[in-house]
């Protein structure tokens, strides 16, 4: 290597945190590789609108090397990050090795099953586009199955689903779903009775959306409601087998169909590494997000424990506004360092938090403010269309949110590709 | 059965043909089934736009239930059609047995490989919305894998592409896949030399296009190398292997990535039925449209060898405008044998045909009139758009259109799903 070498740094992930980094990068006198299994960029907040057949995948993702042509010093490349030798500092792929100077990862996380083979092989997940798709023919698939029977037990499983988890993703899902099926499904399928289908979330705390405001719970609770969702409070998923979801207290749910959006933890890279791991199997970090002992590594987003910054317990939350903070952090820090500056402390900035039902729907909490109904909805709407890139992508999102918001209807109910869950994670 | 029942016509294919069909029932005194493996219909001259990441599937595809909504006596089943029973008049499919009074046979056509399996297995064709999904997969994963790749000889392989076949379909994929390659990824790749991407068009005849006017197929060449795809005529593909497409002259193209539009024949539905086949494995039917025999079965569009009108020997081409007037044709057929009418000949009306080479090409041939080049292009667009279904996908083709043409950019161009030929036909 020569002295005129500039140095390395790999970031691995394309996410919200990974693009950040590669951002702050910009300018700063470094290689930058960006390596992710995917060649796009996903917008993960609307993966339930691909779910619920309201966008199209091209609607939510874009492709990496576009989002880099602004960035004419960062390198991308396509390839699944298998493990990280952090002594002779090389990144290994399925397409070979990458060598860095610095190193950060931004692999995010993956649904957690919290071990349960069974439930991650019988449930789907939201937390990739493939995983959406799937779920996405997996429910229309349901619909032409029960036009065929003739079997009303058979009927009545197949339009039954259940929903785990009452966090944003479930509750976006499960209100978008209801709407799905009482709006443009109800008139694919005259001769089915869909006022009989059933939509149960199930959530393990006393209601959904826990980490919100008891007024926006309650809130958001009945406006689920109001449009057929059946919410099972203070129940866990146990098992799922051929007579549907089993929960906790001996119930049982019969539905053909479980969506699983229970929780996340760590992507399964964060495993092999022999560093050590918080809760969720998150690298532990400290606040500099600097491994300890590693002052060239550095970890963010989903896949990092970042401390809080008044010594409270918890790491920061799973949260796109923390994989954004902090990966800019990230690369602003590697930028400081070539300068022999020493890194700051990382500080997040909570700009609120926010979940919709559905039309007309919305929960957000932004600072002291709360809002809910028709109020939170109109704010959801504005932070979703102004945080999606691009003058097309809005247009294109404007026009489906158009088509389902006064016509009631959802094109793109294709069932295309498998309605398998997609063989891309372990369990 | 009890003497009031409405005589009951299943329709096997919701294509062109089979659609047709169905709206040309409408009112009739009959139940209308209508079957098809997949829950959408594909505008399929537009499918070689999802290969070139122009388009997103639900811009070409539409739900068969959301068209047959202003059809209410239409039911529309999700199966694969495996076989009929004509003397029991039972159509069998995957997914349970539909009895009928009257069939439509509109199960379309398949990639035609001439028998040779191993063409199957390592080309990938453009005749249905998952292969073309397929295509576009494969051919973005090949610039993703040379830009890992420092030899050189491997680069140029990975960086070949063999388009075999010079009807609409092959010389419409090139076109638009050269200005992919030196507009949108050219700006991808700044590190990849494009210029020296090779793309070769094989034709079996002396010209691409020869069903065109000389003067039209001369056009259309033109256009192609003017966009960098070299053509090379009155060769045949006899093989591919590793070393890539080999030709029946002695001559091997060394690309990794062979896309197939040399020919279509009839669905495999035709072979089991023990009717009749003419060329192209086509079922033989009377100018009526009946088979002979069984005047309760109707064949229409690409499975149909339709005889021309004036004694012609060639059956009428597999173009969507056949498959449109054949399968009215039918359905009217089957209304006015209701009122004891005996079927009339089907004639057939020449729309023109028409194959674009790219922004600003295309060749057009309506009657005496022939247009090449700008003015060739203008009726192209007018003609798409407006046989394009529905307001809402007209304005999101038109904005993808828009952006390609204005921008030259393509925002489709994601790596989803299997690099694979889908496997959802045989050799």
């Amino acid at each position: 290597m020569s002295g005129e070498r500039r140095p390395r740094v790999v970031i691995v992930g394309a996410g919200f945190g990974g693009l950040a980094c590669a951002r702050a990068l910009h300018g700063a006198p470094v290689e930058v590789v960006l390596v992710d299994r995917h060649n796009y960029h996903v917008f993960t907040p609307l993966l339930y609108q691909v779910a619920t057949a309201l966008l199209e995948p091209a609607e939510v993702a874009q492709p990496v090397r576009q989002l880099l042509q602004k960035l004419p010093g960062v390198d991308f490349r396509l390839g699944d990050v298998t493990g990280v030798d952090l002594d002779a500092r090389v990144v290994q792929s399925d397409r070979g090795p990458l060598a860095y100077d610095h190193l950060v990862l931004a692999a995010g996380a993956v649904n957690d099953y919290f071990g349960n083979r069974e439930i991650a092989k019988r449930s789907l997940g939201l937390g990739t586009l493939s995983e959406s798709l799937a779920l996405r023919n997996a429910v229309l698939e349901r619909f032409e199955q029960a036009a065929w029977t003739e079997d009303p037990v058979q009927r009545r499983r197949l339009l039954t689903f259940a929903v785990v988890g009452g966090g944003p993703t479930g509750v976006e899902f499960a209100g978008a779903f209801a709407e799905l099926v009482h709006e443009a499904l109800a008139r694919d399928y005259p001769h089915l009775d869909l006022d009989r289908v059933e939509i149960v979330l199930v959530e393990g705390s006393s209601a959904p959306l826990s980490t919100f405001a008891p007024k926006l719970q309650r809130a958001s609770q009945r406006a689920l409601e109001g449009k057929g969702v059946r919410v099972l409070s203070g129940a866990k998923a146990s098992a799922i087998d051929e007579q549907g979801l089993r929960l906790d207290d001996g119930r049982t749910i019969g539905a053909a169909t479980v969506a699983w959006a229970a929780g996340v933890r760590a992507a399964s890279l964060a495993d092999g590494l022999e560093l050590e791991q918080g809760s969720h199997a998150r690298l532990k970090v400290l606040p500099t997000l600097q491994v300890p002992g590693r002052p060239e590594v550095l970890v963010v987003g989903d896949m990092a424990a970042i401390p809080q910054a008044h010594g409270r317990p918890e790491s920061l939350p799973m949260l796109a506004q923390v994989a954004i903070q902090s990966g800019r952090h990230a690369g602003e820090a590697i930028a400081a360092s070539l300068h022999g500056r020493s890194p700051q402390d990382f500080r997040y900035r909570d700009l609120g938090t926010m979940a919709t039902q559905g039309r007309n729907a919305a929960v957000a909490q932004i600072g002291p403010l709360k809002l809910s109904g028709m109020l939170g909805w109109l704010a959801w709407l504005l932070v979703h269309i102004v945080a999606l890139g691009g003058l097309r992508t809005r247009l294109l999102v404007l026009i489906n949110w158009a088509a389902a918001y006064l016509l009631t209807e959802r094109p793109v109910r294709l069932i295309t590709g498998t309605t398998e869950r997609p063989d891309e994670q372990e369990a």
